[in-house]
């Protein structure tokens, strides 16, 4: 737990000298779905003195590359790296940018409110998604936030700014990419079964599926692995294991799944 | 055709002005595709004094919407409005923003190169594409370009900065929507025949496709309506006429094709 008084060094830190370390007027905005037992969350901050939910988010260091800035982000909030990360979307309507927030901060830190403050000018913002293991996290709050926690995507507080909409556009386009690549590895164990697996769809989908047309579909897609093991120990006859077939996958990550045009 | 002269003072009001008018840092390139008689061409410009060709681009006005700024561009570069832009990317390398090409426009219009000038800043980009029937587009050039014209894509020249990676991940994008959204509409024209819708996707795909799986996917998006008429004139069998169920069709741009998840 990093002391208060520390905390708002780096906020005052960051709102006086911000304009001369990042890029103006252009934020990150990450929305960060975590899975586990068949739970679908998103990872939200409380924010200093505002007192209200919304995104993990940064800014890009002036000789920094977007994809980077995402992924430290990402870190920084989730201390795992190396994940999928997937920039869908810029939001730039005029209207998104409240300066509001910027302002109360302000003046609950007793600064001088210049309306020429690089924080008080128009954003726009590139938004991330990431899906994650849940359980493998370490949620961290940031330099302007006071807790970072997991949400139930069917319980989801009031959020600051646009972030409700941004939080809508990235799940629909993660259900959209089920279409077209691969998803599972490191959200499944490393072996798993086919009901499993369908699962995991019907978690984001957030609606059931059809088990005889999921399971053709899914070998269609010729990435998966059946293993010569069983899960022992149901009620039901033991089903079939299987794995990720990882050059197929990662092939269909690059090039999109089988069964495309 | 503007006179040069007239021309070269817009250059020179964007050059020096520019930085109060629009939002720092960030551009907007547009990847135009133009569709006519199974040909599949990009709208390129020829920038002035650089003497090298681009995509058509511009900026966002402080105030301004960022769809509405892309849909400016399209429209002073085609003529055509109401047309289906879709954001793909934001391009945001530090590398890719290269000012020695502003510096020459500045060094042959004889102004002073100061390094704060907002040209010769770091620029992301955020791209987005748009597919056009060419036949119905007057294209023109702008402030800074002397002409803009199609280019088949298979004879694309040098592109300035990273413009060819752009030009390419805008064509990858466009060939997956074809795994979700439909396609066709303002291309075609509104009566076709199935051939004709084929050679549309074989077109951009580049690659040719089964007549018989063509058939049977197309019309299980169940976006068509087969019309009581046939076209009459060639050596087969003279095939059936169909048109878009545009309420079926707008509902698959928002919703994604039938035979997904």
């Amino acid at each position: 737990m990093v002391p208060k008084k520390e905390l708002n060094k780096d906020l005052i830190n960051l709102i006086k000298h911000g304009g001369g370390v990042f890029h103006p007027g252009l934020s990150i905005d990450c929305v960060i779905f975590g899975f586990h037992s068949n739970q679908l969350k998103v990872l939200l901050l409380k924010f200093t003195h505002v007192e209200q939910w919304g995104l993990p988010g940064g800014f890009i260091y002036q000789k920094e590359n977007t994809e980077n800035a995402a992924n430290r982000i990402l870190k920084e909030r989730t201390g795992l790296d190396q994940i999928f990360l997937r920039q869908f979307k810029v939001f730039g309507d005029p209207g998104r940018s409240d300066n509001s927030l910027f302002m109360k901060v302000m003046e609950l830190e007793n600064l001088p409110i210049k309306t020429d403050n690089w924080l008080l000018q128009r954003f726009l913002t590139i938004g991330y998604y990431a899906l994650v293991e849940f359980s493998h996290v370490n949620p961290a709050a940031d330099t302007i936030s006071i807790a970072c926690e997991w949400w139930d995507l069917h319980q989801i507080p009031s959020l600051i700014l646009d972030h409700a909409s941004i939080l809508e556009t990235a799940l629909d386009t993660l259900r959209l990419q089920l279409n077209h690549q691969p998803i599972g590895y490191n959200l499944l164990p490393q072996k798993f079964t086919m009901p499993e697996l369908q699962k995991l769809y019907e978690t984001i989908l957030d609606k059931k599926l059809d088990r005889r047309n999921f399971q053709r579909r899914m070998l269609g897609y010729d990435i998966l692995k059946r293993l010569d093991e069983r899960r022992e120990g149901g009620a039901h006859k033991a089903p079939y294991l299987y794995s990720f077939d990882l050059r197929k996958y990662h092939k269909a990550l690059d090039e999109g799944l089988e069964g495309g045009w």
